[in-house]
């Protein structure tokens, strides 16, 4: 981390965004940021303030996404609104993502305007997934246009804007911009399908309970197209199970054939298989030699092979 | 106001953003901003974008202050999270912050990068004064400085940002852009003191209840310096009023001789007109013709002259 990154007064303002920051994760987009530096052909060090912008922002999101959802643990830690409380986890948020945005003042000219336009976008589009994410919540039937769109928007775009600001900042061609953020774009969408896959038909490896979706009622891809395809016996089933709290494993195994019934994990698998490809598909018209190619690849497919 | 001002979908994210900025109030941050543009000789429609800006920057603020302090009305009207809830008053007020940046968008080089810096210097401002507000109600003792430092925070370098920003946008010098600023923040802070006193000694005429700060408890000019400044029996009996709930007409006339007998109203006077001299000077130092120096000045007087 780069130095004077985190102001230390007012401490109940800062503290909360220290500690937030500290709780580690894969920092996965940050890596992508820097990665993409280099395969441009760029300095990596050069991608620093644009890669601790977005995982900063990305953590601003953790903590108002917290708060919406109650959430009480984060990484096993103790969530900010929980270890403070609301208006510390509003507040800091708030200035975690000022400061997010911050960062990029590193930057300058045509770059700089460029980055700013990127983050705003993107920013924008997080919250609008934040918000069908809640709105799916609420209304009876989400269709999978609808489903896919909340997932690209909520954390899709992001893996996106990540690749195209090492792009940018390493200034690759306009075509090679939009590539590798399609790129990113088709990767995210795949991954956030196959967490789908792994929260229903994993092992328990996985990390999380298997089943988790099912017992929050989480309209994701199984479920949208299950009720889709179900006759009206099996939907009427669907939609009580899924209205019902309690007797969580017998609830779990009986959604569970009912999806494996109308076919709908293979339908998932194909799909997430779709947009494997599409990603694989962006990085070959991607104007890098084909050992940088082959790099980009081996990370997609190490990340759509995890089993559990 | 420009078009494409506001998305409409998802509409439960930009709804209430619609709502907020339909609320009115003065719009006085956004005409100090075309202000600023005319007085510098600039093409005051120029500026339009950056008052935007500023406008719903201070809309954000409102939508998330209002949830801090558990307010149900704004300006009249039921607040955002009590006319929807908490969830959206928190993602509403993000995306509105968000779009609040993305209108500065429209600047280009050198103009664009020193709006975006002032932008974010001054909104990391606006939350370390809101959280310094919030801390002051926790803490027993707040000295003089660290309650300008507050008011300075919350209020006054959105005005001053908002003159500045129009002087960047139309070039005026950087000695012009600093006095313009500091003009802001010695008015704003003027105007907050005013406030603190019309609070308790103005008339009903001021539209808020008399005796509200008082009523609430808050640690404001007069009270910090009673307490500094009143012999053990009052300032004891000051602590009792002011950590007693109910008794409203009682506590306000106690409270308010205590004032009265050690003289900290004028003394409020008297640091309403430093910083309004303050305010004078800094016009004086402006590059700018006489007849636009009085405009400021007739500006600043009209506004340090309500009575009530």
């Amino acid at each position: 981390m780069t130095k004077n990154l985190l102001k230390s007064e007012p401490k109940n303002l800062y503290e909360p965004i220290e500690y937030i920051m500290s709780l580690g994760g894969k920092r996965m987009r940050p890596i992508l940021v820097l990665m993409s530096c280099d395969l441009f052909g760029g300095d990596v060090s050069e991608g620093m303030e644009a890669a601790l912008s977005i995982e900063m922002f990305h953590n601003f999101t953790l903590i108002h996404d917290d708060i919406m959802d109650k959430a009480e643990l984060r990484r096993g830690r103790v969530t900010v609104h929980k270890k403070w409380d609301l208006n510390t986890g509003i507040l800091s948020g708030d200035a975690l993502m000022i400061q997010s945005n911050q960062r990029l003042e590193y930057y300058e000219g045509k770059i700089f305007k460029e980055l700013i336009s990127l983050y705003n976008k993107t920013a924008i589009e997080v919250c609008e997934g934040q918000q069908l994410d809640i709105d799916f919540e609420n209304i009876p039937k989400v269709d999978l246009d609808q489903y896919i769109k909340m997932i690209s928007y909520k954390t899709a775009v992001l893996v996106g804007a990540s690749l195209k600001m090492g792009a940018i900042i390493c200034k690759a061609s306009l075509e090679d911009q939009k590539r590798i953020y399609d790129f990113g774009l088709n990767l995210g969408i795949a991954f956030q399908l196959q967490d789908d896959y792994l929260d229903t038909f994993g092992t328990q490896d996985f990390g999380k309970k298997i089943g988790g979706d099912i017992i929050e009622g989480k309209k994701t891809f199984l479920y949208i197209k299950a009720i889709e395809l179900a006759d009206s016996i099996d939907k009427e089933q669907l939609l009580v199970l899924y209205g019902n709290a309690g007797g969580e494993d017998k609830k779990i195994s009986e959604v569970k054939s009912i999806f494996t019934k109308y076919g709908v994990a293979d339908m998932l698998l194909m799909e997430i298989e779709k947009y494997t490809n599409k990603a694989l598909n962006d990085i070959d018209a991607l104007s890098l030699d084909r050992s940088k190619q082959q790099l980009l690849k081996d990370f997609a497919m190490s990340l759509m092979t995890r089993k559990t």
